[in-house]
This record gives C-alpha cells, sequence and structure tokens, in this order.
C-alpha cells in the first residue's frame, strides 16, 4: 500500500505566506482602528448575553477561513468591546496599549517563548532584568532594588506579602500558618483591594488585614498605625508588615511613605509600596519627590501597563532583598534542572507561576521608542489636564472637588444626591465619547476623570466638561 | 504670547500611518522567521551574560527609531532566543504559538482591554465564557462545568486549591488558616511542582501537602491515597483536596481519575484533575477514555498553551461550582461596583488578579481556525509520532524505554551510567538541530523526547533518533 496513501499529509500550522496575508490585513485593520479610534463609543453599548447571544452555541468542529474568523471579530465582537485605547476612556486609570507596545506583543507571541528557566530563552530573563533596571533607574529606586515582571498588581503585592510572611522567620513555607500567632499586615482605608485579596489567598485571612484611618486628605495616618501596631502586639498578634500606597485608586492619595518607613524600621515590618500607578511619576524629575520614601521600601510594584503605555498586562515588582521571595517560592524538580545551575537567573523562582510569557520585549521597545524624557512629557501633560480640568470644577458653581490632584485624576461631583451624580455619570457615559468612572468618598458618590491614555488630549478633557454640565439632572 | 508657542505639540502615541508601517515590517519578519526557522539553533548558543552585556546599563533617556529597535531585535535578542516554535523543539512539552493565535495577540494588545468587569468589555467576558465552554464540549466534560482563564496551570490548581480550602467551611477567606487545624492535600510523587508551590502560597506549607506512591507505571495508588487519608485524619490533620493529574510531567502517566474519584467521594474531598496537558487528548474520540473520571472533578485545568496551539499564556480552569471560588475570592470596593451588579459575570470575581487581559481571543481564534476535527488530527499525529520513536528505541539493543507513552512524550536512556545520559543530551542539544530535556525515573536520569509543536513531522523525530544514536558516548 502506498504510504501517501495511509498517512495524510499532516497539515501543521497556518502556512508563513497565509500568515502573511491574514498578518498585514490584521496590520491595517488595526492601524485604521487606532486613527478612527474615536468613532467607536468608549463604554460598549451591549446588553448583558447580546454578545454571547451572537456567538454558536456548539463548539467549531470543522476550520473556518482565517477571513471569516476576522470578518466576525469586527462585525460580532467589536461592539461588546470598551474601548480602552480610546482618548475618551477617562474611567478606572487611563492606560494605552501603545504602537511599539502592540508590536512587542505580536512578536513575543511568535517566538512563543516560555521564559521559566535561563536557559529556555536566555534573552528572556536577561532582557527582563535589564528592561527593569532601566525602569528602576528611569523612576528613581536605588540600585539594590532588582526587579522582575509579575502580569498584574495584585500578583506583585501577593508575592512582595509572601515575601514579609517568609522574612518573620516562622517557617511558613514549610509549616504553613496553622499552629502559629495570627499574623496582621496593614494598609490604609484607600488600599487597593488587592492587599485585602492577598491576605485572603496567602491564608491570613480579611481580618489578617487592618485598615489604618486616613487623613483629611485621604493619607494613611503614620500615628495610627503605630497605635495599631502597638494595641495588635499586646493583644497576640504578630504584626509583619505595612503596605503604603503612592497614588490611591479613589483619589490618588499619596501615603507618607517616609514616616509609615520610620514606623516599620522601630517595629521590624516589612514595607512594601504599591506604586501601581503613582510610581510612573518617578520619571518626571519635577514630581520625582511624590515617591520619596520609596527607596526605604522592602519592595515597591509599579505597572508599566498602567501609565508606561505598555499593553497590559505587565507589572514591575521590585524587591531589595530577591533572595528573601526566592527562599519563599522556588522549587526546582528534576525536570527543572539545568546545568546552568545557580549562575543563572531562574524568573520561575520568584512567584507562584511557572510559566512565564515574554512580556519584558514590549516593556523594553516602549522605554526605548518613547525614552525617559518621551515619557516624562507625556506624563506631564496627562498631570497638566488633570489640574486644568479641577480648576473648571473649583471655577463652576454647583460643583464640588472632593480631594486635591497630586497626579492625574480629579474626583469631584456635582453638589446635590448620590443619585443625581449617578444618573448624570449615566448620560455622560451613554455619549460614547467619554467614559468616567466612580468612588465613593467618606460615603458619598463621587465621579472620577482619569487622565491616563496617550491620545487625550485637552480637547476631550473638555469635551467631558461639556457634556457632565449639559447632563440633565 | 502665543499659545501655540506656550504649549508644545504633545507628541501622543506612534502615529497609525508610521504603526502600519512598521507593524507590516513586523509581520513580514515573523512570516519569513516561521517560514526559516529551522535555520535556527533551537536551544540558544549564548553564555550567561552575553546578552545582557550587549544590552546599554544605563536607561534610554530620548526617543529611537522605531527601525533601529526591530533592528536591535533581530540582531541582539534573537541570538539568545530558545526558540519554542521550531519543529526540533521537543524539551519540556512541545507548545505552538501558531498563526491565529499570534494574530489573536496583537489585536488583544491593540484594544488593550482589562476584562476585569463586564462592563470593562462585555466581549470580553462572554467570549471567555463560550470560547471555554466550546472547549469543555471539545474535551468531553459534562455541562456542569463553567470555565475562565487564568495565565498558567499554576495559577488555576492554585486557585482550585484555594476554592477546595474555602469549601471546608472553616471560613479561612475571614480568619485564615491560625488557629484551625492543619489542613493537608494529597497528590502523588510524580505531580507537578505547581501542587507544592500552590500550598506554599496558600499558607499550607510544604508539609500540608502528602505525595501517594504510585504504581509501577507512575499512577498514584488509590489504595495507598485511602490509607494516607485514614493515617492522617487519626493523627489530627483535617485532609481536604486531592490533586490527580492526567498527564504527569515526568511521564505522562495517566492516575487512575474514578478510583480516585471514588476516594474523594467516602472522605468528602475536593478533587482537583491536573490535566494542563493531558486534557487536550479529549478532543481525539478514540482517546477520551483517558479522561475517564475527570467528570465526577470539583475542578480540572487544561492549558490551551500547552497542547492546543495557542500562545502563551492561556490556562482554562473548569469549576463544577464556580460560586465556591467566587465566595473565597470577591471582593468588590466601590469604585469598581457596577450597575448591571450580580446579573452579569464579573470574571475578577475568580481568582487573585483584578487585572486581566483578553487571552479569549486568541483561544477563540484558534479553536474556529483549527476546529475540532484539525485539533484532533494533529494530537493523533503527534501521538503516533512518540509511538512510533518508542518503538525504535525499544528496537534499538543498548537503549532503554522507562516508561509506558499514554500521550506524545517518550521517556528513555541509554543504557549505562546517569552521566553517560547526561553528556549525552548535552550534545545532542548542542546540534541545534534538536533540544530534548530530561528528568529522573525511580532516580535515574533520563531523557524526555516530547512532541507538541505543530511543525514537528516524521522528519524531525527521526532526525533526533539518529543524533541520539550518533552522539558519542
Amino acid at each position: 500500500m502506498d504510504e501517501t496513501l495511509r498517512t495524510p499529509v499532516y497539515p501543521g500550522d497556518m502556512d508563513p505566506e497565509e500568515f502573511r496575508h491574514h498578518g498585514r490585513a490584521a496590520i491595517d485593520w488595526i492601524a485604521a482602528y487606532l486613527r478612527e479610534i474615536e468613532s467607536y463609543p468608549v463604554l460598549a453599548r451591549t446588553r448583558p448575553g447580546e454578545i454571547a447571544g451572537q456567538l454558536p452555541v456548539r463548539a467549531p468542529e470543522h476550520s473556518v477561513a482565517m477571513e471569516t474568523i476576522l470578518a466576525d471579530f469586527q462585525r460580532t465582537l467589536l461592539p461588546g468591546i470598551t474601548h480602552w485605547n480610546h482618548p475618551g476612556f477617562m474611567a478606572y486609570f487611563g492606560i494605552t496599549g501603545s504602537g511599539p507596545g502592540i508590536l512587542g506583543e505580536a512578536l513575543a507571541a511568535a517566538l512563543n517563548v516560555n521564559g521559566m528557566l535561563w536557559r529556555t530563552s536566555p534573552a528572556a530573563t536577561e532582557l527582563e532584568e535589564r528592561a527593569l533596571d532601566w525602569l528602576r533607574q528611569m523612576i528613581g529606586l536605588p540600585d539594590p532594588f532588582r526587579g522582575h515582571i509579575q502580569d498584574t498588581a495584585s500578583l506583585s503585592t501577593l508575592v512582595a506579602i509572601a515575601g514579609a510572611r517568609e522574612s518573620t522567620g516562622l517557617e511558613v513555607r514549610e509549616h504553613g500558618l496553622a499552629g502559629l500567632p495570627r499574623m496582621r499586615l496593614y494598609c490604609s482605608a484607600e488600599a487597593h483591594s488587592s492587599v485585602e485579596k492577598a491576605a485572603i489567598t496567602l491564608g491570613l485571612g480579611r481580618s489578617g488585614v487592618r485598615k489604618i484611618p486616613t487623613d483629611e486628605i485621604f493619607r494613611m495616618r503614620a500615628d495610627a498605625l503605630s497605635a495599631a501596631i502597638q494595641e495588635d502586639t499586646a493583644n497576640g498578634w504578630r504584626p509583619f508588615c505595612v503596605v503604603a500606597t503612592v497614588g490611591t485608586t479613589s483619589t490618588t492619595s499619596v501615603d507618607p511613605v517616609p514616616e509609615i518607613a520610620d514606623v516599620c524600621a522601630r517595629y521590624g515590618l516589612w514595607l512594601h509600596v504599591d506604586a501601581a500607578y503613582g510610581g510612573a511619576v518617578g520619571v518626571v524629575p519635577e514630581m520625582r519627590d511624590l515617591l520619596a520614601g520609596c527607596e526605604r521600601a522592602d519592595s515597591l510594584v509599579v505597572n508599566p501597563h498602567k501609565w508606561l503605555f505598555v499593553p497590559i498586562d505587565c507589572s514591575a515588582l521590585y524587591l531589595r532583598r530577591p533572595e528573601i521571595v526566592r527562599r519563599a517560592f522556588s522549587l526546582v524538580p528534576d525536570y527543572l534542572q539545568t546545568p546552568e545551575g545557580v549562575h543563572v537567573t531562574n524568573l520561575m523562582d520568584y512567584g507562584p507561576a511557572l510559566g512565564r510569557r515574554f512580556r519584558a520585549l514590549k516593556l523594553w521597545m516602549t522605554l526605548r521608542f518613547f525614552g525617559r524624557e518621551g515619557l516624562a512629557e507625556r506624563i506631564r501633560e496627562h498631570c497638566r489636564l488633570a489640574r486644568e480640568f479641577a480648576e473648571w470644577v473649583d471655577a463652576e458653581p454647583g460643583w464640588e472637588r472632593l480631594a486635591p490632584v497630586p497626579l492625574s485624576v480629579v474626583v469631584f461631583r456635582r453638589s446635590g444626591e448620590d443619585d443625581l451624580n449617578e444618573h448624570l455619570l449615566e448620560q455622560v457615559n451613554a455619549s460614547g465619547e467619554v467614559f468616567l468612572s466612580h468612588t465613593r468618598i467618606r460615603g458619598r458618590y463621587a465621579l472620577r476623570l482619569a487622565v491616563g491614555n496617550l491620545r487625550t488630549t485637552q480637547a476631550h478633557v473638555a469635551r467631558a466638561w461639556e457634556l457632565l454640565r449639559a447632563a440633565q439632572p
């Protein structure tokens, strides 16, 4: 029997020429999308289930042509996208999937490197270390800090707290938390929910987090922190970590890190700084004092995917003593041992995940494309736009600002009831021109305007203000 | 003063036309790379520090042209890449960044969606649910399972074990593990290191994991599991979870899931199945019985980025009762509340990370491009190639096979000392034509040949065998 008949030709992957054809189509589509992005409503206008309702319930049995898939992407999925890359996106924190970052992601997917070990791509490990060191210099952290990438700030903070837990010498890695004194970590009442989530994950529980009251402008009170630590210690808790925030989520308040570092030094606690958003301002020389005290931290997270224009996900975790986190997490089974042994960095040793995407590539490309100077220029302008918007709010009767504007976010409301503001936000977001989000400040519903997208200009911020004032109460 | 002079023109992002130009160059490069990938050595030939040594120590101050960055990528970084997308890559588990998957990643980076909430891109959430349901059907899991994406199997397993921990009713979420009885989970001695790492992270400690002996072909012994649970219970431990593996890392052995499910039912333990690699064979009808018993699991992980040709990272976690994991992790601060409330799925509720990349897009594109049938055809061929290689080993005097070949990995060695085999592996990998890895089987050094890349054909496997036999002992 003819061998070629018995074994059908193995089809393998998409042919490279076919890839080039569809790849160019995808690139052309992206270029057009970025050029015409303002023709899309920022916030998706779909109802729950509307997108799912257009997708077949049955799994695809046979191969579908790439043209069809790309057409379905545009026709079926795009109406259900909230456009984070739109200049009118001013909700949560504004972010950007920049040109160099998009190209970095495409190249990384083509290489499809798993950088778990040095040898599984030396360039992935060495570029990650180098690019993170560049970012460290750019934001002004001192030399002892060593950085690596986690997917999100939530995981960076989790890994940092795990390092803090290990640093107690209580042998949590070996024996777990059962039988130990109850451990406690501290953050302000304004800290991000990821701190509490990390405590849940790490087995410390929600009650393992004590939230310290803030001052009148939403900064952790160092005196209250000190008192809480003393009280807890007297009651049998084991304090072990403080999480300070540079740029809280609601108001972008900046905790007094120098004073908090003093408290940590006094009681021997690990200081982690959540600068996921705010850390980016370190690239702006005249704003760098917002990071004062961070040089004394044990760990610090800053997210290049937030305000440094790298596509999501890319979170940079800096550690003063990376060997502690390594001690907490490193496990090397036989099948992951390599001849290089301890003479190289194996990045799998620094967190819970083994597999590791080549995220450093897009970071490297973005840092080089803009340069420190270019990043500073853009961040400076975002802050100027936020201050300008704040001035408009301050000058307008019937409107009030609810927090200072140290960075690029303005928190404000129309004087009146919560319902009024909620209603107003819905109207403005329904315009499709801008998307703002909300928070609560001391229990009151507040609107948030967050500048952070590379395409956002004064015209977009002015339009948001126009829409807000025109909305019917 | 002229306003245009006072405020310099804000530069924003790369211009869309410039993006199109560089994007096409990147796509053309990728197409050529995929076509000529066999001209690269699979395993990078660089020495530690060699790549870093070519990267400037000082952070870039000024913007660099994209042409320069792309040229540096090729000149400086590429020599330090281990080519996971090369058909000669047969180390660890073979994977593929397929054409449709690469395009999916590029599109996702351009949209730059953070799918943390339904409203932050309804299509991201609804597509993830639908694509995961397709994959569920494809691998033959029953209807109650609901899937979502985590970055890696390590995190999927961590989230599953956190669900198991929560299901005990011990209120770990609220109060943590201190003061509770010591909890224990079970896996085989062949289980992946990520199980132990999850236990460390979750505060259970390494001693919270008991490794159950395996039978002569590396499958967990259900009788030994049952005895261990009884012994631990008598000694004051609180057993709560069993992790069974379908396709272990060293030998791809398949634990007897039906018997393990019986044990879990008897003692009321959560059953998690690590099918990160092996789960893919569910798409091949005649191989589906390898997943027998998985329908009784509480959770199961299968990685589309392993053997389903999706670029790293994309791990699918299926949960029988997702509400338990939601109860463990959900935290909704004011700034993340939405008008849709509980009427929609907010994927941030199902794990430790808040931020969420639009990974479902590449999964959806890949599943449609190949179809169930196309995936099965390729996986079937990979298994055939592995069986054929095993036959060659079996037929060759002086070589021995160390484990059965239920999937696409062959574990074998040349008869003789460990050193001999280690030396042999180094020679073969130095060829640049193939990259194999190793493990230890009952203490003995063993070579592993893992078929899983879409470009790997019989010729590549035959060449590996040729190189192995030709290597000088």
